[in-house]
């Protein structure tokens, strides 16, 4: 690495963004700006026509954390008489779980092991019996595990029972395909720090528009008001509370960076041939990977931990990020897992220097075994 | 102004900030990382500090703008079945009463006209009045006018009733002395993009511990749920969903810039030099200021518009924008005005300056009429 540089950020945001990107934010910006209002309104347009959206759904931003805009698109979006259905194979997908009990909106889950994803088959079973269920909520990409669930059946399955369906895209956004005219979906949530590859701090809710217009008085809070905050910003092109104005403003750079690379298409091939190249050098070292690699997102790869006695997860995270490169730990309860994320501003070559910091960093640890402490039981 | 530069924001957050602030956005930190959470830490240690708040009270940041924290400070301080009583006078009161209406917490207003505080004899009398009141929910500066409200009056009339006392401290924080050691405060809310001239995306929240240990299970949100965010971040040293980086570090560098300048004496007093000089150069020019000068927070200046018909806030924001300068318009609904903030990262020649662009602009647009259409009336 450089030296006095930072670490190549592996982790599935935030993640390395591009110097464009960061040195978008050295401008301030007023909230109440003309300049500024135009960020958010292009930001918007574009973003819809990521998934195909233009024309039939808004896109509504909204400050905070991802999850943030997960809990608003439940709470607006699910009426108070709702009942959601959750295929739940992963972190992402219990948080969905926790996020309606707060909500207090009537919810079931369809449990799945962390490995294998949901069908549309077993949705159309659940909804067939289960009649007072009138949402589905999905994860798209389970950060937890890397696992792709698959969209496009789930959506059909939805539409085939006239259900509504609620997608967690925060992983997939930008990098996995989506179509929303094919494949319908009433609210898409996705986040600026993921793999348009702007900085943390907003995300946003793409919503079908008569499903919006709907929302009025659903939210339980003032904050995560998305018709509220709609209403207001198609009235005055403004956010209704202070926005992340420096966030905001690297999204857009990060958005033209990304509309220049060509789009989803090319995102989603340069994270897949990080994917793979990763893969590759990890599998010769002798890591074994957890999931299938049919079900293998191209975000993050989750590895077992090596079975040797000399292995830890802290030793080895502080001795590959001392060779540039972060690591993610693992969220798994049941095995000893540690994640690598593939997105960001980075290509090939970075999967490349981090087999190669992996390798040395397990030579320097003395780790040879490599299988997992469960196969090897 | 430097050709190519970007205008001075003279709005109340966001508010041009200091290159050293900006440029410490030009790195990416991981947030599970040791480095990053070291900066967390730091930050909370040293807000608690500005309100003499160690040992007693707990800093918690949050994600999102100011109102997500004064929105969570009410939901998991005021148990559900508390009784708040708002002193209001202004847009930030009124905004209180809407997230509690939101809460379904009980609630009740002493409503004054905008240019008048409470006092915390009006305080005394209303708590006698309705035993069933909790807590008291405070603006300490309403941004809406520029008024400095009372916190130690209110905040003693609190302690003799043993009412509990929320304060949002969103535009006061840093530039204007508050002691929870002497005035007792349940939860005293503020944000990163105001008077210690961060960048706007996350707010804090410093509550009493002993009343933060009993706040489990009153957040109505995931999100928002400060006493789950304080347990895992005591746990982890983690936020418990994506923090906003970049914002994050950009604080750290305000902080550390706010204290080498001498903490909030020194902010103060700067912002109080900004303000006279403000007032005094637009007094000059005819400006009637909306508030008495000694109920004046040195944050944000309301002016009366002036009566000339050649008047217009649209092209009078435009033409002073042009010569380097972004105002902010009125939010009152009865009578025409505009506001100039005195926060930022600037000094009194910046105030001599917007003066001077104001001369020019009312020059330009042909207004000599001064006095306001209502006392003129």
């Amino acid at each position: 690495m450089i030296l006095g540089s930072d670490p190549i950020l592996l982790t599935p945001g935030p993640l390395t963004t591009s110097p464009a990107t960061r040195q978008a934010m050295l401008r301030d910006w007023g909230s109440w700006d003309a300049a500024f209002n135009a960020l958010t309104g292009t930001i918007c347009r574009d973003l819809l026509a990521v998934v195909n959206g233009s024309g039939t759904h808004e896109c509504v931003p909204l400050q905070g954390s991802g999850t943030f805009a997960v809990e608003a698109a439940l709470a607006n979006v699910v009426p108070r008489g709702g009942k959601v259905l959750v295929p739940q194979n992963g972190a992402y997908c219990q948080r969905i779980l926790k996020i309606l009990g707060y909500l207090g909106r009537a919810h079931v889950s369809l449990d799945l092991p962390e490995d294998r994803h949901p069908t549309g088959a077993m949705i159309d079973e659940a909804l067939r019996a289960d009649p007072s269920i009138t949402h589905v909520a999905q994860v798209h990409c389970e950060t937890g595990t890397g696992i792709l669930n698959p969209l496009p059946e789930i959506a059909e399955a939805c539409a085939r029972h006239g259900k509504g369906l609620v997608v967690d895209a925060m992983s997939s956004f930008g990098a996995v395909p989506i179509d929303v005219a094919r494949h319908p979906v009433d609210a898409l949530v996705a986040a600026s720090g993921k793999c348009i590859e702007g900085v943390p701090g907003m995300g946003f809710v793409i919503v079908r528009r008569a499903v919006l217009e709907g929302c009025r008085g659903n939210s339980h809070s003032l904050a995560m008001d998305l018709h509220d905050q709609w209403t207001y910003l198609q009235r005055t092109t403004q956010w209704r509370f202070t926005p992340p104005t420096h966030v905001v403003a690297a999204f857009r750079a990060a958005l033209d960076q990304f509309l220049a690379e060509g789009g989803q298409p090319a995102r989603g091939a340069r994270y897949a041939a990080n994917r793979d190249t990763l893969i590759d050098g990890m599998s010769a070292l002798g890591f074994r990977l957890f999931l299938p690699r049919a079900v293998q997102a191209p975000v993050i790869i989750t590895f077992h931990a090596p079975g040797d006695p000399h292995y830890a997860f802290k030793p080895f995270y502080e001795k590959v990020r001392a060779r540039g490169y972060v690591l993610y730990p693992g969220k798994l309860t049941k095995v000893e897992t540690f994640r690598v994320g593939c997105i960001g501003a980075i290509d090939a070559n970075e999967m490349r220097n981090v087999v190669s910091a992996v390798a040395e960093t397990l030579k320097d640890m003395g780790v040879s075994r490599m299988e997992p402490l469960e196969a090897a039981a």
